[in-house]
């Protein structure tokens, strides 16, 4: 190759195993190819690139020391696992990353036996392991299970709940704290201060002093019974770290970056006979790429750029991103009512609530990766008359699902929910896409649900929920930019349950809840090409329903046909529901609903996932041709639209 | 009186305002009457009692130091909240306690000013409180915000991720920690251990020694500036209790029924211009009631009893409980299976994972109140070829759902979930209510529901969810005993998506998922006497459907109607569009979804729930006639059947 005169040692690396016959001192020239592979592949495809490049030196020595993939290794979250999919025989569609048919973002079981327990979302790592170490232990098999988990990760009630577990079984565990003292934006939480702390009031250790704390920390290392008593007690009663009162073993802080020292304590690790041990590895995110360590974000999720400058190809957008459009909305309201705050689970900069925390510092919360938390502190807030906006994204609003129903809910407490990451996300796949929210919202009594059919939508809904101070409220927008409307100068206030008569026609309405709405109306123009003049109708609520526009439509069309960003369960069976206690299908009204489909879709386009899905122009044109029984023409016009 | 010459001072306190007006010296005997009164109305109501016993001089002692309810006084959890309500002006209507149209068993804020924050699922009060902090301090309010959490309630996640934020705002709030090492079953967990152990290393403190640690943990007390540094510096280095090193100011152990320890730390806290103070106060559960205090639950929760002897007066069961029904069948399936293994998340009793404990402890995990690493950690068992029971009660697994998306769904693990207390509950009320799994579950692709028509059933399923080993699978059971059907020696393996036809009829279909079977035989028998005769079928599966049942039902009556115990979203909506994707409904069929109501329903027995409901036998010859379109037999049969 021209590269050089010797022939790379990544190109002899196919498996782990290839990696293990390499010596120990080969490894850092593995590193440094590894790196160099991890960013040109990155800058072609854009990704999440400085957690990677913050365990190159980890991941390598963890494939060195460990067995993979008999013994278990599972990355918390997974955006790091770039350097680990090269390393376990992916490196061939290494730039596949992210793209429709190509690799995930994201460890993941199908993938890989080298992904034992895929992720995406945050600290499931612990709970994962401890299972697998069950496992093993009840089917008699001799296996290390190592968890590399984050120290942002590490503010989830999670990760919490699996080491008080851990720590009470004193399961065979490894976890690595992989202490970059970031995540996806600054740290914050008291245990981040915390491992600061631990950090900056002590020395790395190295082998030596490693041996030592095994040693000393382990009561099967030690002869002297007598003394091993007075240890343990020490240990306890003096306190220990956090981690050491939880049941855990801990050892560091380690240089996450020297192989020196990260190779020998996890052979000791591997070797040592006790319980849980955690190791605190500190390292950089963005290390080794110049442009990504001085960068705030440490380039943790780029599009593709320039390896030489380090330059993103971002995209110019046609119009304000959803997101942008929410931020800045939300700040507008702020000026007029004191009384609203913002409410993030360290997503600053996804949900657009950064753009809310510059205009108002004091009225914003970034509350760590804790939406459990996030929830109930909001339903505190208004539960004493404040207007508490907790932004999260559809898929990450799952995770205080209890908090919503019992806190808020049940409680009918003023809580505004702005869900951005409303249906298919892209590139993030299936973990990421928001589903399932208006089915698990719209079953909760007393819920107000909007959805913004384009962005001068979502300015009237965020003045909306500001206005509105009766109850729980939620409103839902897609990823990305919005269609290019004319943006009002301030939102107006939409009354609670009405919609909007897009276009009127005769034959059929649709009516479209969300982001669809550019696709029905586009469907709606094809259909007057076919003679079947439809009206298209804009419900702007899932929750309550606007009856009087159902009636209208169900009155005056042959077919009613809903189309939503969400799964089964959601606006389009309320509507049915609707329909029938109404006998609003007795004069023969035929009704379909078209929603996500029943099936988790790897990740593509988010029009490309709209377009398998059947939810695109086309989709709606061949569902009213099918629902009308014109199978033929459907056949013929949707050849005639591809 | 005839009890004794004096007026007894519990008669004299209306309100906490009159609380405040007694002596230090005689709240002593307050809390005696106080204890007194409490036996006496449990004793009569039955509900949670060895809560309230423990926290009698907290109680006060809270409401005596602090301005309730301008302060928030918010209880974890609640059920330790009866001693408060008798304080809080609602003493006439204790003996109420969880009977329809009396007291809620928990903190409700619709109930009164003296409840800020209601509860009964755990581990909320810390964020809650936060936001009330917060809340307070945007409007300019000076307020106390107190959180009393047990023990129990600390291995949550989320009572972590609200320390973990409030140690990092430094907010003024305060929680006091009621470790009474017992929460429902014994206590699990590192924390746990940990607590124990901060106990049993330490007396407990006074007045004199709680002054000096507020002066020694505190810097604003302290006048010397270096030495302010050098205390601060070595309190978070030397490592102190992991609360310090989550950013609060720890007091304690305290004895958690000595007035005189009590009042004065409690004005310390009150007084002190500091960040967050966690106060340890150690109580013991049933305190003062000898039954209670020597009984291994310490009385958690009772039936009726005789207040001279504690003997409770539990009916005799003319059926096995579901819950038992699954803990044998569980163990009987194990028997065969060594890979069965059962997780409950602190509920051993009240999900039969009890039973199964005795039999395999080996194979049976109390994980604690935590749910979310509950259903990861069986992801983990699953991933490596295992077979997990994760038996969470309907309402509590809203705690895990986005695990249940993210790590068992999506990886399409066999993790299975018994799933007690399916709809109504009872006493309990709306907070523990199971209404919205199958709308929950139902949008998940690839998800396999299960609902118990009658204890035979719930054996049958037990076994199909142990063989079935192709992804997640959850099956669903009522609250209390079964129906009295003759149970099999071992139960069947059911064919998945298939249901089972009950009787046969001719104009009316009741299609019934899960515990209202029994009604809608009643409902078909009484249909016959109205010249309706009607099949019924029981669906056994909420996904996936049973097409062909579904369409031979659509095509042979004139109506069909779906009965499940769950909420708008679920099983009726999964048939209604069906029936439209395939054109049932083409011939004229009529088609009615009986579910929950859209509001969340106070408690009362869940008979009487069902019925307000119209989901009894009652309720489904109404619905019948009314979308038969005979309003004049439904008022004429409504008044025979009444």
């Amino acid at each position: 190759m021209s590269t050089g005169p010797e022939t790379p040692l990544l190109d002899t690396v196919r498996t782990p195993a290839d990696l293990r016959a390499l010596s120990d001192d080969q490894l850092p020239q593995l590193a440094e190819e590894l790196r160099a592979e991890l960013v040109d592949a990155v800058s072609q495809t854009g990704g999440h690139l400085g957690a990677g490049l913050g365990v190159v030196e980890l991941t390598i020595a963890i494939h060195h020391v460990f067995n993979t993939p008999h013994d278990r290794l599972i990355f918390d979250v997974g955006h790091q696992c770039y350097p680990h999919k090269i390393l376990t025989g992916r490196r061939d569609r290494i730039r596949t990353l992210r793209k429709e048919n190509g690799l995930s973002g994201f460890t993941k079981r199908a993938e890989s036996e080298y992904d034992p327990f895929g992720a995406a979302h945050s600290s499931t790592s612990i709970s994962a392991g401890l299972g697998m170490v069950e496992a093993a232990r009840h089917q008699g098999i001799a296996r290390n299970v190592i968890s590399v988990i984050g120290d942002g990760a590490m503010s989830a009630g999670m990760a919490y709940e699996a080491m008080n577990n851990a720590g009470h079984m004193d399961a065979r565990q490894i976890v690595i704290l992989n202490d970059n003292d970031m995540s996806i934006a600054p740290p914050t939480g008291a245990m981040s201060a915390y491992l600061a702390r631990l950090v900056s009031g002590r020395t790395y250790i190295g082998l030596r002093e490693a041996a030592k704390q095994f040693s000393k920390r382990m009561p099967k290392f030690i002869q002297d019974k007598a003394r091993k008593t007075e240890e343990y007690t020490r240990t306890f009663f003096s306190g220990g770290t956090l981690f050491e009162e939880l049941g855990f073993f801990y050892v560091g802080p380690i240089d996450g970056h020297n192989l020196n020292h990260l190779l020998p304590i996890l052979r000791n690790a591997r070797d040592a006979e006790v319980g849980p041990i955690l190791i605190h590895a500190v390292t950089q995110k963005g290390k080794g790429y110049a442009p990504a360590e001085q960068a705030a974000d440490k380039y943790h999720g780029v599009a593709k750029f320039d390896v030489i400058t380090g330059a993103q190809a971002k995209a110019k957008p046609n119009a304000p991103s959803y997101t942008k459009v929410f931020g800045q909305a939300l700040v507008q309201e702020a000026e007029h009512d004191d009384r609203v705050v913002a409410i993030t689970a360290a997503m600053p900069s996804g949900t657009g609530v950064d753009i809310f925390e510059k205009a108002f510092p004091d009225r914003t919360y970034d509350v760590g990766i804790a939406e459990q938390h996030a929830v109930t502190f909001a339903g505190g807030l208004a539960a004493d008359g404040m207007k508490p906006f907790a932004a999260i994204y559809s898929t990450f609003l799952q995770r205080a699902y209890d908090q919503v129903v019992h806190d808020v809910a049940i409680q009918k407490l003023p809580v505004r929910f702005p869900i951005d990451r409303a249906g298919f996300v892209g590139a993030d796949g299936q973990t990421h896409a928001g589903s399932f929210d208006i089915a698990y919202l719209g079953c909760l009594p007393g819920f107000v649900i909007m959805a913004a059919g384009d962005e001068a939508e979502l300015k009237h809904m965020v003045r909306t929920a500001t206005e509105y101070d009766e109850g729980p409220l939620a409103f839902r927008y897609p990823r990305g930019e919005g269609v290019g409307v004319e943006m009002p100068e301030r939102g107006e206030v939409l009354e609670i349950g009405r919609g909007r008569i897009m276009r009127e026609g005769g034959k059929v309405a649709i009516l479209s809840l969300g982001g669809r709405l550019k696709h029905a109306l586009l469907a709606a123009e094809r259909l007057d090409g076919f003679g079947l003049p439809a009206t298209v109708a804009d419900a702007r609520f899932a929750k309550p329903l606007d009856t009087a526009l159902i009636e209208q439509l169900a009155r005056n069309h042959e077919l009613l046909i809903t189309v939503e960003e969400g799964s089964i369960g959601g606006f389009g069976s309320f509507v049915a529901q609707h329909l029938f206690n109404e006998g609003l299908l007795d004069n023969g009204l035929k009704y379909r609903s078209l929603f996500l489909p029943d099936r988790f879709m790897d990740q593509a386009s988010p029009d490309r996932m709209y377009e398998v899905a059947g939810l695109d122009a086309d989709g709606i044109v061949k569902a009213v041709f099918g629902a009308l029984g014109r199978e033929e023409i459907a056949q013929e016009g949707g050849a005639s639209i591809a």
